[in-house]
């Protein structure tokens, strides 16, 4: 599994790169933030989800970097917007010093941003297979549906607004499906959208799939968390508690937490049968999901 | 002036409240702050802008309705952004406390980062006239390129790096050409391009409008920043020179700051006048650009 994302990481990272390339002012700090916080480290989780779906699907590969590129360009602006000494203020991320801590928070506020418009300028100029306007215009409604006050940002609010107290599963669900969830989901629907009717047709069982695993990837982050080292986690291990952040964990025990895990992993596992392509990929990366250890 | 600019911003403010009616979680934090950075005042110049061009260009109001809410989005994420501690420290902002005096650091930066988001699904589901999916993702193409590090924020990044030193003529253009101009520039590319090839014959000459007026309204915010006062600006006058910051006057002088801003009102005026169709709006638009107070 490792050596398929390390594969898929090396492709995104060609493309970005090539897209940071094009930029003017390229001696400007503002040009060498956003390049230090899309490129430096990172799992690459959604691009791989971009790819692994599309090509299940019988996308060929150049017609998923593309959208890959953009999804990743909005989880980098996310994680240094979040990272801010206002948001959750971290210093390390992906065993590296925070975006606001190597430059200024000026510039990791500015890099955010700038990042954020990449992704849409990615996915309308980007190439794209055939039939590329209406497709296009489906990925950006799908990308802007996933990081706005739709998903990912309402998820942040939710998440902030939700520290020092104690809340319900329920809240936590809604926080997570928001906060992480939906760009996981987003990244599935991108590929199986790259794939046209054909991803149409699994849609609903690909949207199952990602519920799932979007929620798994963040009890996940949780356990470890716990029981991570920071070395390994490449960020603080315990900060959640130093926030005073309701957790599965927390709410659910350790080993109830772990159970969660599973259960979301069967679930995960049963949307993929119904799914009359090679799912083997797919599998793996959510057996992979609970499994981590960063 | 100030009536259709008030005709305008009317409309403009239905057009974004029916956007922000259709958020899920209206009671939480984020959407509360995002209609406050959104609605609370404004000259609404770039949405105007947009109207004032498509329609002497032949476009409805309703075809117009979609850019114009879209662009006023971007700009408004960039004020609360650009007044957060970290950047400008700014405390006052038409007239009312900034977004994270009102709210606080975390929610504005969040509030912004919607709002960019708001405004790419805008250009992405809202109403166009027909031809859309072409028209969608050009305009998407040119907001992005306008608002990102093409555009505004490089322009923004230039603008702080230029703090507390002298910078030339050429830095000073050259930062606002792309921190203020852009988004300007861009407003009248988005009323062209909603008028199809007609807008495409005379958008070299819309460029070079749009260029003039876009610097002219730097040039006179600067003189503002030193003749105005407060209770009209609705921001603290003075504010450039407690940052240090270079502007047209402390470069030419007051006097050579004023005859800079009317020798842009003529190349506008110019510019218009190679345009084959009634430009007397875009016209007192120019003339407004340099009389205004605030």
């Amino acid at each position: 599994m490792i050596e398929a994302l390390t594969a898929y990481q090396q492709q995104n990272n060609r493309i970005l790169n090539a897209w940071l390339d094009r930029l003017p002012h390229q001696s400007q700090t503002l040009i060498e933030a956003m390049r230090y916080g899309l490129l430096l480290g990172g799992k690459r989780a959604r691009p791989f989800l971009v790819y692994a779906t599309g090509q299940m699907l019988g996308c060929e590969q150049n017609e998923l970097d593309t959208p890959a590129a953009a999804i990743e360009c909005i989880h980098a602006y996310s994680l240094i917007h979040d990272d801010l000494p206002a948001m959750d203020d971290d210093e390390l991320r992906r065993g590296q010093p925070t975006c606001h801590i190597k430059f200024d928070e000026a510039t990791a506020i500015l890099t955010g941003d700038a990042l954020q418009t990449l992704a849409f300028t990615i996915l309308a100029e980007g190439e794209l297979a055939q039939d590329a306007e209406s497709l296009r215009i489906k990925m950006i409604q799908s990308l802007a549906h996933a990081s706005g006050a739709h998903g990912m940002c309402i998820g942040q609010s939710l998440d902030l607004e939700a520290e020092n107290r104690q809340v319900s599963l329920e809240e936590l669900k809604e926080i997570h499906r928001n906060k992480t969830g939906a760009l996981i989901k987003c990244a599935v629907r991108l590929g199986a959208l790259a794939a046209g009717e054909k991803g149409v047709q699994v849609l609903p069982q690909l949207d199952k799939f990602a519920d799932a695993i979007g929620l798994a990837f963040q009890v996940q982050d949780d356990i470890l968390d716990i029981i991570g080292d920071t070395e390994t986690l490449g960020k603080p291990q315990g900060s959640d508690q130093e926030l005073n952040k309701s957790t599965y964990p927390s709410l659910l025990g350790l080993d109830g937490a772990i159970n969660k895990a599973h259960t979301l992993l069967n679930e995960a596992l049963q949307a993929l049968e119904a799914i009359p392509y090679n799912t083997k990929t797919l599998e793996e990366f959510a057996k992979y999901v609970i499994e981590r250890k960063n």
